[in-house]
């Protein structure tokens, strides 16, 4: 039967590679690669280094570009679930036409599948579809939560107490209220931190985690707002693109 | 300088270990176990095999048992402060008698040293109080969080959605109300899943992550509950011990 390897392949640093995915890599015979279509070159070449170092001889890699998300629409449900649909597409095309009937096929995946990532669910519903089949089994990875928190030496959560990760679209819509819990923000493009009452908020906040370009701020939101904002406005001006998270922590209570 | 190697070593499964992390164990010198004083000789055991695998050649190893924490009193916060007051110590101890002023120890954590880990705050502790010196690091690892989601092929978050980590002891005091969000549900001891209003709840369960003994179970907790309650308690019977973990999820909304 035909498989399919998710594999999570860490935040930035090629080091985060775990034994186990470096063992999935070496059975792999062909990687299915989606480009983002964005200036993220840097990252599609430390990825294809990543599967020169660790595969096995005679692999094949296929690269095509992702399908796009609208961005422009306020309907992000629906944006959503059509990207969902046209990935689930593009994926299943990739799979019938480059993994054989007996072969074994690798997607490769940013920081930790089982966050902000929709591969898994897009596997499902192709095999919901019932016209391709195949296994699947997910490699997990450290995700750039956990680096934030590594770079920051810190842990996300208080002793015994709760944390909520959640987006950047949700801290803009929902603000950070007293009371709130300790919060890890992703998939913030706009900078939501800025938006919110900063009294009495501490920031941890990541930019590029693990890599040489990686950016790291700490401190009282009131004081540090305004620093990171003009941080990763410049560097996404110089690199063209950002990836970035942080950690909202209320400093009394 | 002397230096700590804070390392994440994964939920359970050798092939977890990052390759930095298995940089960092060829980097040290000597390793500092704290041994919790509970029937995990399977963990001690694990943890040296994982040493004796990827240790440099003369690499010193010291085991000394862990602090205790009473888990008799109510007063949860403030055993949680005796209990880390007294692991400083012990922690200290062990950096000033076993690592040399220019040497390099190891402190080893399960999974990720981000999530419900102390060892960071304690080595803060100790280089707060001025009496030692040494700088240190943290080496990200893979979550039994993370794996949980892997082993049943899921995300934590639902798309745009957040999620939230949190402990068995909140589980069971504030219960899981319609409108709460997904949870992960960390340290729960007692199987708080069985005692919250099943109505409407999926559940993923995992127990010994990544481990040859591991046990997942999945389904909505109205069915699942009893099943899951039954076979950790066997497990726990059985092997002395369990580590285990779950993701609460809302089918409707």
């Amino acid at each position: 039967m035909r498989h399919i390897n998710v594999i999570g392949i860490g935040a930035g640093d090629p080091d985060h590679l775990t034994l186990q995915a470096v063992k999935a890599f070496a059975r792999t015979e062909v990687f299915l690669l989606l480009d983002k279509n964005e200036q993220r070159q840097e990252l599609v070449e430390l990825r294809l280094r990543m599967i020169e170092e660790h595969a096995r001889p005679g692999h094949r890699v296929v690269q095509i570009p992702d399908a796009e998300r609208d961005r422009t629409t306020p309907a992000y449900r629906e944006a959503v679930d059509d990207w969902r649909r046209r990935r689930s597409e593009l994926v299943e095309s990739l799979i019938t036409e480059h993994v054989g009937p007996d072969g074994t096929g690798a997607l490769l995946v940013w920081g930790d599948p089982c966050l902000y990532d929709s591969i898994t669910a897009v596997l499902d519903e192709i095999l919901a579809q019932g016209r391709t089949e195949f296994s699947y089994d997910v490699v997990p990875g450290v995700s750039s939560v956990s680096v934030l928190a590594a770079r920051h030496r810190t842990t996300l959560n208080r002793v015994g107490r709760p944390v909520r990760i959640t987006t950047g679209r949700r801290l803009a819509a929902e603000g950070f209220p007293p009371g709130a819990e300790d919060a890890v923000v992703m998939l913030d493009g706009r900078g939501a931190f800025a938006g919110i009452d900063p009294e009495g908020v501490h920031i941890h906040y990541g930019a590029y985690l693990g890599t040489p370009d990686e950016i790291l701020v700490s401190g009282p939101l009131a004081d540090k707002a305004e620093e990171i904002a003009r941080l990763r406005q410049e560097a996404r001006d110089a690199k063209g693109w950002i990836m970035d998270t942080y950690l909202l922590r209320r400093t009394e209570g």
